[in-house]
């Protein structure tokens, strides 16, 4: 089976997050007042070939914990919709 | 009242990504075969004050508008859920 995977990686909460200021320096200039607490990170989505969800969500971890997020700066978040 | 918001701005399909591409193929070569079909965007989370919901989604989708999403080469999707 295949499944999609949503995974969002985002900085850890208390570590500087240079992009999410920057945005809310530039909201902020744009008259956007209210917003506040801007964090950025990334999306990825990518097709998971496995035999069952938790496997497809095992898989994307691993591929996380390797590639996609940094396990020192980031968090990340994997959510698995059937394809 | 405030929202947490969740934006993801995704490459429009169709384009080019080369940030999907590269990651597709870090990920094959570091043996996830079942990884296909990858997209890399942003992803935004930010609290806006807003008098309801539905008024807050209208600022975000203003704030992806003018700043925070290419219109002609990303498309964007929004989540709001209560603080």
């Amino acid at each position: 089976m295949s499944f999609r995977v949503h995974i969002r990686v985002m900085p850890r909460r208390g570590l500087l997050d240079p992009q999410g200021q920057a945005v809310e320096r530039a909201l902020g200039a744009l008259q956007f007042a209210g917003a506040s607490n801007v964090h950025v990170g990334k999306a990825i989505e990518l097709d998971v070939a496995a035999q069952d969800e938790a496997s497809a969500r095992a898989a994307a971890r691993a591929m996380c914990d390797k590639l996609l997020a940094n396990p020192v700066t980031e968090d990340f978040e994997i959510a698995v919709e059937p394809k």
